[in-house]
């Protein structure tokens, strides 16, 4: 499977608490991930115990390139792996002043004195180069042998995030320079993973030629499309190539692109509105205050997000939103005249450019053969009027609410955007 | 670290999609919990790809006394775990008419044909137990191997835990009867781990002399307390033994406690309001929504939650839930005077026994010296009145949110209780 050329990689992760799964994994995920986007191949990941024979056969019997190690740097007592790494590489410890000034300067910055055990913090492997963590107390140690690399990082992802990207991951590419990748990865809604292959078929079958792969990966509502290409001696015209082919797909698929790399669809959403200086309300029902969570995790969205109405029971409905006790009778809570109307009322009473609504079925129970668990109607009105949808989006009451809010969120972001067209 | 006696326990991982991040790995985590809490020691996790070397080098140099395998039992193939464990275990693959059958029946009930691939996952290796899959096509295999166990099971986790749960897991306490083990989780709120662990010092240091082990397994705005001990040849005097010590606690934290096991804090506040009839309703700032979001992720809760406001505008907090402009210009919007009078309004506009409010500074931006980011007021409107408390709960925007969701539920299931201590 691997050619000879490849630069490979393994992970070891040092926990007891991981193995129990008191602690989900999720460093290994990410540094896997990290790594293949610089172009080095993850080959095998090990979940080890707090333990020095685990350690000791872990590193023995190691055979990648890079070896990564996470965890037991901690002050207490069941943290080892410096010790054992002392063991494996035949060196000592020995404390570097700088840095146990720089621990002791952390702990009187939040007015307390550090203990012995913080301060040996600062004793570290003599053979290693010490990798600065800039988030916490416990140094990083890259060690070379024989044209490998070993590097130990603590395991409080937060600490180790920023040590992989300031120094492991740039020091590894100009050590090993591993043939460099040009990434980019299109993020799409509205379609499933094998409808949106369909598709995208013609165009999928294309890229092999000009030596594109496509990668597929999907989460509850929404589909990445990663395309990459090795750049080999020539980044620009691999970046140029992957362009081509990602302006083709945004021709072919337009409105179920919504954005490209970490974006998220509440901040598109959010960015188009404070651009055009226009406020949001939400009325919801099936979704119950999810869709409005979304639109307020974003940092800032007060700027645009005047407030919302959960209308849980009818009689909410009738009163906040102005819908009529005849109109919930005739069509039922799920239809279109209602969720219209919600969209309309709320718009109304909060006073604002744009408002979105949802009223469906989220389950388990209250689906009918009419109208089965997964069916929800959502509505966007605005200054040109109120346009409404059904989705059929069957699944758990948790994907349902998921899945429903990334559609109205998107159903939003296409009138904003058709409506931003209309203006220039 | 480990005693002979033991039982331990390996986990192997097996996709390519694990290694470079575009799966998460929760299966290993799951496993480890499930294998320790039936007495089972879990030592090393390895995550591979679909890789015949990789697969054989891991099987070959596994030691545990169980060894449970996950992933490449899927149709495609990339699938090839099945091959490489009839080459291992030295066997081959032999079809099995009534796993045909049954994988051919599924396709039909979903008015598809079955193709060859599919129904080769009827195939089987001669020498295993077949361990059968309740949710979907791909069979479970069971092999023996000198007192030592290997099991094989897909890679999709809601197929995986149903065979765990109903098959593997019964059957690994009876080939091993491992020493059983007797658990109670007690899940606190209101209570960081570390000032917690100071409040239940003493009763902590009782623990021992019975033989009791106390874990902590913190997460957002909860900690979890798991006693455990082995039952030996007495599991209702440990059950005893274990009891006697929950109680105590109870009686300890009785305001931190609010509920066992897998409980959720809006599960219980659902169960108490439909128990009394009583319905409730939100009116939420600083939240925006997820409040609501949590409480109606419970199936069934439309029986007692009505609905809400978002009121994330100061204009939405004024007309829709009746505050006055002096007292939101007078006290600010995060003040004691209007986070009740939310509770009020809202409880008032929708006609419920119950409501609770939030009104503060979730961050990253907006906090002050007098109120920093992390500050939030809270209220409870109920049958006697209404009550409200502020808190500091800082950190990120994400951790106030939810933080402080978690602090009201609790805030309206401690009113409830004392409701009905009241009454009865």
């Amino acid at each position: 499977m691997s050619s000879s050329l490849e630069i490979t990689a393994e992970i070891i992760s040092i926990g007891d608490e991981l193995l129990i799964g008191q602690t989900m994994n999720t460093n290994a995920g990410w540094m896997g991930e990290q790594l293949s986007l610089i172009g080095i191949r993850p080959v095998r990941v090990r979940v080890i115990g707090d333990d020095r024979e685990a350690i000791l056969t872990a590193l023995s019997t190691s055979t990648a390139d890079v070896v990564l190690l996470t965890g037991g740097l901690g002050p207490t007592k069941d943290d080892i792996t410096k010790q054992v790494l002392c063991e494996f590489f035949d060196t000592r410890l020995v404390r570097h002043p700088h840095i146990e000034a720089a621990i002791a300067g952390f702990f009187r910055s939040i007015a307390r004195e550090p203990l012995d055990v913080n301060l040996a913090q600062a004793d570290l492997p003599e053979s290693c180069t010490v990798v600065p963590n800039d988030r916490g107390t416990a140094s990083g140690m890259w060690f070379g042998k024989e044209s490998r690399v070993f590097v130990s990082m603590p395991g409080v992802p937060y600490e180790m995030k920023a040590m992989m990207e300031k120094h492991v991951l740039p020091e590894l590419r100009r050590v090993f320079n591993p043939p460099s990748i040009v990434h980019r990865t299109l993020l799409t809604t509205g379609l499933g993973e094998s409808h949106l292959a369909q598709r995208i078929a013609a165009w999928e079958d294309s890229l092999a030629q000009e030596g594109i792969k496509l990668a597929y990966l999907p989460s509850p509502g929404l589909v990445k499309l990663r395309l990459s290409t090795y750049a080999n001696n020539d980044p620009t015209g691999a970046r140029d190539r992957v362009a081509q082919k990602a302006e083709q797909l945004y021709r072919l698929i337009p409105e179920l692109i919504f954005g490209e790399g970490e974006e998220r669809l509440e901040l598109v959403v959010g960015r188009l509105l404070k651009e055009n200086g226009q406020t949001l309300s939400t009325a919801e029902s099936c979704t119950g205050g999810y869709v409005s969570h979304l639109i307020t995790s974003v940092p800032g969205s007060s700027a645009y997000f005047i407030g919302g109405v959960v209308s849980y029971a009818n009689a909410v409905k009738m009163e906040e939103l102005g819908i009529p006790s005849d109109m919930l009778e005739l069509n039922g809570a799920v239809s279109q005249p209602v969720v219209e109307r919600m969209a309309q009322g709320v718009r109304q009473a909060l006073k604002t450019d744009w408002s979105i609504a949802l009223s469906g079925v989220a389950g388990p129970d209250g689906g009918t053969d009419e109208k089965p668990v997964g069916t929800v109607w959502m509505a966007v009105a605005g200054p040109d009027g109120v346009q409404a949808a059904k989705v059929y989006l069957p699944g758990t009451r948790d994907l349902v609410i998921k899945r429903s809010a990334l559609a109205v969120l998107n159903m939003l972001r296409k009138s904003l955007l058709i409506r931003d067209l209309g203006k220039s």
